[in-house]
């Protein structure tokens, strides 16, 4: 009998790097499934945002099991899409598309992913007050995850005060008007002060933007950190808070728990995150070497 | 580092029970490469014929390494090509595109697929005179094939003799008029009278179309006789050939050739068609046994 067979890939521009291939082609190999994962470049093509939605369809006819997509394409895939799952329709944003029986279904694993990596990692943190630094995609899933988690008040601080009043807003209609609020960079020290956690979702950190995201001194001990960046996986922010003592969370498990995720939706089966996890350290580490 | 990974497929009608992926994927396997072989159809779309074009441009931006191209659409794909190799040319027929560096490619390893497969299993059959029966896509490739492997003048008989004066004519150009002839059933008798081989290129003979396409009176021994139809492999027309101990050739060996020539082309590595024509015996005897 021929092995099951998926054929998954991923939208998005810039996508060169992705950790994705190689996370979601070994654990299915591991599991004896026939698993390809393809990257459909929009700047290879030459194509814009706005082609997401043909793409979408093309991949589905020429038998596509799935599709994840990223940035400049999560929301504008969504009407091209039949239907979408809660989370995705609440964060009005879809990273993974299923097709099935011809229809194609929106989801938002990075709000999954982001949740499972914390309840995994900070499991005994508390989550009364949280600081979020950072109001774009990545942001406004993790601000959603953390809510989801229990999160009792979320400041949203961003270096657009607009963008991070508008997260806020959102965020506000689904879990509560008093449990969100948006803010500019200035608001920082004083919201840290009070605050249990810090999560960071800006790029500052990845190795094309090296650096701390926020002073140094506005971290202290007792602060938990989690971070979002994983390439490299040990950040300046991961490294300053550890030495202070800050129990702290890489953004390694995001992006195993959203894969994972996403490999659930695609085929139905559990993948082990365990080895996965494993695989990005090994993966991250190579990439990191190779830049 | 990640294995070799190709994403190939076939565009075509009623394609359902096609062998090609069973075939490409167990040769990749034993090769150790990630190979997908996806089944597009133009029925389960409820597409056109002429929408093998948007399919291949679609198939070139979603990353497939390239394409096999069935009925109906042989023809059509043509002008959605950027160069043609010269067989599919001089046949104005491709079965196998192949995607390099952002063009396509068109192929046609049904001739070469039937010239292997003749020169493995009737090496010494002489070719002087062949009487073709049935002059439609498969027949066209395999009189290509037949002079192109030096048979001395070939006789295409079909039911529509229009249809075998039409490929006789093309024949003629590209071979030399008096080399080729075409002709109704009704000269079949005087025809295969003064032969040394048949090749038979219609669907008749298959699980669905089962008999004779000739009456046997016509069969004696010291002829030869070829068989494009593979499933099953095992022809009422070779059996009764065989009978009266005409050399045969089933279409296995064709069809497992054109597979081998289309996986060389998309890999760029060797087949083992040997361990191909195990595995279609296989196949096409499950296949037979499901029916």
């Amino acid at each position: 009998m021929p092995k099951d067979s998926y054929l998954v890939g991923l939208i998005g521009s810039g996508i060169g790097p992705s950790l994705s291939p190689a996370l979601h082609e070994r654990e299915a190999d591991r599991q004896g499934l026939r698993y390809l994962y393809r990257l459909i470049d929009l700047d290879r093509l030459g194509a814009g945002p706005a082609a997401v939605g043909e793409l979408v369809g093309a991949a589905r006819d020429l038998g596509f099991d799935g599709l994840n997509i990223t940035h400049p394409c999560k929301q504008l895939v969504i009407p091209n899409l039949d239907a979408l799952a809660p989370q995705a329709e609440a964060l009005g944003a879809v990273n993974t598309v299923v097709f099935e029986d011809g229809r194609a279904v929106g989801h938002n694993t990075d709000i999954t992913g982001f949740a499972a990596s914390f309840a995994r990692g900070l499991r005994d943190a508390s989550l009364d007050r949280v600081v979020q630094l950072g109001a774009g995609g990545a942001g406004a899933a993790v601000a959603h995850a953390l809510l989801t988690l229990g999160a009792g008040h979320v400041t949203v601080v961003d270096a657009l005060p607009e963008r991070a009043a508008d997260l806020a807003a959102s965020l506000g209609r689904h879990f509560g008007a008093e449990r969100a609020a948006g803010a500019g960079l200035d608001a920082l020290p004083v919201a840290l002060t009070g605050a249990d956690g810090l999560v960071h979702a800006t790029p500052t950190g990845m190795a094309a933007h090296p650096g701390l995201p926020l002073p140094a001194r506005l971290l202290h001990p007792g602060l938990w950190v989690a971070e979002v960046v994983y390439r490299p996986l040990e950040t300046e922010l991961l490294r300053t808070a550890r030495a202070l003592g800050c129990a702290t969370l890489d953004g390694g498990g995001m992006a195993v728990f959203q894969a994972a995720d996403a490999f659930r939706l695609f085929t139905g089966r559990e993948p082990d995150s365990t080895r996965m996890l494993t695989d990005i350290t090994e993966l991250a580490g190579a990439t990191a070497a190779r830049q």
